[in-house]
């Protein structure tokens, strides 16, 4: 009996979007006003989504408390209040968009939730602007 | 052509967390506040997934009101303004975790919706933790 | 590395519910209030969901200033403060349901974006009733 | 000792903005698409508030029950599934802007609430254009 | 220069709307199914507005780490995951409708914060039902 | 017959909390992870209202799409997509508090929305955290 448990949490960060890899003229015509050099921010929603079999002893995919303890400890407090290509170490070479951040979190927490269980995220840039990602 | 039609609705009720064959502090153990004897309770919010083909006479997978009927007569009477541990017979045997409630649900509509429709629930019991459940 | 880029709009539009084929008595069976001949209307919430690879070099599925141009150009421009009945020719013949609202913009964006993206869209007719469609 | 008690419940319908004692041209010139001849619609949110003393056996500064009551029969059912410029008189030659539909919600509820109440409405016509009408 | 802070945050609880000075016939003619003796609940939004002078040196009206630390130390540990009526002692004898928590929880607040600020709370029961109360 | 127009818009930026006659380390103290040297940002929602009397005319406070253009002109424009410490110039020497952001809001838009209106401004830095500013 599989079910899919999610957990909404948010952090508040700083970023740009740049390609390191191009000069400043090519990333503006690309990029817009959000390869701003002076950095542009957001206060982005992520869901993380765990899907297994239900503990028939406990009633629960995962226990929550513990999800939130793993998504606060290895993603909220690496990402919020921080300047995302400056501070946070997988973007130095990458580009912090919707997508790439998604991926960033769900290669961290692939780790940390037990392989028994599928895992994806959605991540809101904006209300109006997210992305799923599910490790295919 | 298929399409999914979703609805909507919302209940409020008491509820704590514990596995009737654990005493109480192995249950406050696992489950912390949520397994206050007292009681704590949660406005959730269901949303039922219809998927199936359009009929092209109506333009309807289902028709909503329909839909809307069946989980009023059969999910929200017997849940709303109810304590689930107490006065919903399910859960006499069973923990009203938010994964248990969303099986309840989806199998008392699965029932009364026609074996041609697939049938999923999401349950949120707050709008941070949530819950999906597709019958598999 | 495929992730889905999502893109929620809206657009604000009369409509009715009516199959033309039937008589007035009995689109009102049918429908209910919802087949009122003078009208009634919604704020539509549309998320266009595009599936695809990153490209390496932007980060991106594909572009959301694209994509929303794409939607604005194609389906917010003719959708937007119109009478789907009487101003949008596809519900000529077609009841304005949202499954079938949701099929016909399908059907526009699939034309304008890349085939090597699979695409699906959820149309909320209100918060509380919403259809997905992924053009299978 | 005072307090506000408020409700919050929605309607759906259609409209255009027009002037009656102006013609066609002046209406598109100053309404624009809000004035398409043909009508568009919104989902409305409406929000009634109601301020006076708390009643001590009962808690309430008035009981929601009774104040949903009266909003669903002589707001809800005259609006709601109705097209306001042809099927509700208030706006036979009244605009139906976000203004004056609250204020004609105001002055019904008005005579529906003890007059020992204060009232105030807030009507979302999106949630991005909202109104406050206080009767003053 | 006066503005207002906002915070928001929330909270779980069981509770049943009752007198304590009616019998349960009473109770339930005048709440119906909110005096289920055996209890239902809610998810609490609570908003805390602040009014007064920003100070130069930080450009706040009140830290707001503070207001949190406040809101959560009296009132968020005192409600969150309770049953109202059994083990929050302001309700022994006062009902606990959403116009009295209000009431409880600027008393509380009111003696923890600065009397040059100017104090209301908003308390959402549900996102349809919701209370302010500024302490006239 | 006065009325309150309400218009809700949001914008992206970047920012740091500071009071630039204070050392980092005082800034640290007092600010906490807001003061982050490198920056963090939010997804701004802003409301403007607008209170005067209904042109009978137009039904109108005043023309949304009129107030629309002036926010979108005079403050959207002005702080979208920027570092508010670094590219607002009223902000080199001024915290961009909540408070001090809608403050500087509203003193922008007094100049340009005529003074037969009142005005009043909520920003919201998160769901969360919010200000109200009417210039008092």
């Amino acid at each position: 009996m599989k079910a899919t448990a999610c957990r909404k949490t948010h952090f508040n960060a700083a970023h740009r979007l740049m390609n390191p890899a191009w000069d400043e003229k090519r990333n503006a015509e690309i990029f817009g006003v959000c390869s701003n050099p002076n950095f542009h921010g957001h206060n982005y929603d992520l869901v993380v989504k765990v899907t297994g079999d239900i503990d028939p002893d406990t009633g629960y995919v995962m226990d929550m408390k513990i999800l939130k303890e793993i998504t606060d400890q290895f993603v909220i407090q690496k990402f919020d209040h921080k300047n995302l290509n400056i501070e946070v170490e997988e973007f130095r070479l990458l580009n912090p968009t919707a997508e790439n951040i998604a991926i960033v979190i769900w290669n961290i927490l692939r780790e940390k939730i037990d392989s028994r269980f599928s895992l994806s995220v959605v991540l809101y840039e904006t209300e109006r602007n997210f992305v799923e990602f599910s490790g295919n």
